[in-house]
């Protein structure tokens, strides 16, 4: 996966608050309306639309309007590639300490 | 993991940069010095100290001087850190996917 995406800066950006972090929590356990969302945050419901915004932007939630009821759910694939990008990079740098290991055993 | 915390906000506002992420990339490979950390980077030094000056406070690189070279390695823990807030979000939706896949069949 390469370095420079625009697509990461988003969801990396999009991660990087607690009360977007909290809506993404939310939604883990199953979709849930702006006003459910909106309950437990401590803040206006512009402010609310205003981070729903910056994840929906960021591809981690997708939402549809039926009726009155807008209704959120999480983009499960988006959470992956942010999960994904960090996984790697740790796990070839374990794969390196692990070599290093090896190498001093066998110089021993 | 709680979702209120200034660490990962610092964790996540730092991957949320491409020029970040490509040092972050270089040091999973191994320390590197800084100038070794510039060289594929277009940009100014400063710039590069500027970005690994975030990298730093956010935990996920350390750097150590001796002599006149300065030397960063990834801080391994911090990246799983970011990973495993994601990766216990990811697995609770999936879960919720799996119980529910699980429920209609029964239905049936």
């Amino acid at each position: 996966m390469l370095n420079y995406s625009p697509e990461l800066d988003g969801l990396y950006a999009a991660l990087a608050d607690g009360s977007r972090r909290a809506m993404v929590e939310r939604l883990s356990r199953g979709p849930a309306s702006v006003k459910e969302l909106a309950a437990p945050l401590t803040m206006s419901l512009p402010a609310v639309l205003q981070h729903l915004r910056v994840l929906e932007d960021s591809g981690l939630v997708r939402s549809q309007k039926v009726g009155r009821v807008r209704t959120c759910r999480l983009e499960s694939a988006a959470l992956q590639q942010a999960e994904q990008w960090i996984a790697d990079r740790r796990s070839r740098w374990a794969d390196r300490l692990d070599r290093l290991e090896t190498f001093l055993e066998e110089e021993d």
